[in-house]
């Protein structure tokens, strides 16, 4: 089945793009969020998503185990993971090996029925950062955007709201 | 009448690209300029800037008000508007609302009978900033260009001085 | 014969893109690397890129003056020169005129028999940068790219992996 990566930077119209290929597979659409509500500003990010998108999407929350979410979910509509970048820094602040899971997420998307489109940002065209963990992260983020785009059979960047097909 | 958008990183040869399309159409083109020359390192840009354009282009400084320099200045060459998140920068300084200013932006490009090409920055393809300002800033940045995009006949990328055509 | 200039972020793909590019063309290739091993993590990405490249390859290690090491290696397999920002960094520390290289760089390329795949860095997409010395250091890699862009027969543009087109 179909797997989508949709790559950009930060309110470049990504999630939007995201919802609208969602509902264009048959079935109720899943969100599939790796957010946690921990502070404000995040909290206000969550409710403007969720108004935008209706209450006819099935909601699951999963910081950390996507392949399970995935597992759990298949069979019914598309599944929009949104984002991998926020799920790479829970990993990493839960001490987990990012690597070893994106290995199990690819293993997981390989085996899916339902379409995965999957969200995440270009974190690594600007200046290098000052602090060694914002290089770590950064580093981390662009091998998992390699990987998965390897194994997506549709990549979009977008800029400005305008998709870019990649792949 | 043709809106066009030209995005880019910073030195990624936006403006000079800009210059090119509005040189294209008849008239005199004007130069209407969002930055104003508050320190020496803006002020050398700016010269240098005008260096390259010459003197054939009717200039304008709006820093604030740029739906009332295009009412002004419609009629002849095409307006080139660079750019567009130093006038976001402006907003801010001055307490203004940049979305309603935005909103207004776009109702008055809805109306222009010349061409209007506005330059803008991808701000959003780095690490997530440390200060809430700078995150503020670069939602705005974002969701302005998504906004502008939305409406513009034309969007290009550009990259290394190269445009990539995204509408 | 062939300059190919690959730009991208951080961990986008480039090397491996680059190092593709460079196998293509006959003979044996070239790799120019401008970083030095100055510390730890320089030295293990260093290491990481030899042991994935192999040992087909010629190295030569040429932090500043990269026009001589192409005029000594020219007549031969391609050339990959990895990478210009940190060449850039290297010039910059060593209190040399980037612009006076850049310029000599380009008389070069343009006398060369065998091919020349520069891999560089897309450092202007995030937030302006707080300090002086890293918004110099961004200009004028944006400079760099659209200088090598404008004389390069072929540019790529790599986003998670995967390249675009530029020319």
């Amino acid at each position: 089945m179909a797997i989508i990566l949709i790559t950009g930077g930060a309110r470049s119209g990504k999630s939007l793009r995201a919802e609208n290929r969602a509902r264009s597979f048959p079935g109720r659409p899943v969100y599939v969020a790796t957010a946690e509500a921990l502070d404000t500003e995040m909290a206000e990010r969550i409710a403007r998503h969720r108004a935008r998108r209706g209450n006819d999407w099935i909601e699951r929350e999963t910081p950390l185990d996507l392949a399970q979410a995935l597992i759990d979910t298949d069979g019914g509509g598309a599944r929009l993971v949104d984002c991998l970048t926020l799920w790479l820094s829970n990993l990493l602040h839960a001490g987990l090996a990012w690597s070893k899971q994106t290995d199990g997420l690819v293993e997981t998307l390989a085996r899916q029925r339902s379409p995965v489109i999957l969200v995440t940002n270009e974190v690594g065209l600007g200046i290098v950062p000052d602090n060694a963990l914002a290089r770590t992260f950064r580093d981390a983020a662009g091998l998992i955007n390699q990987q998965i785009a390897g194994v997506a059979d549709e990549v979009e960047f977008i800029v400005s709201g305008l998709p870019m097909k990649l792949k």
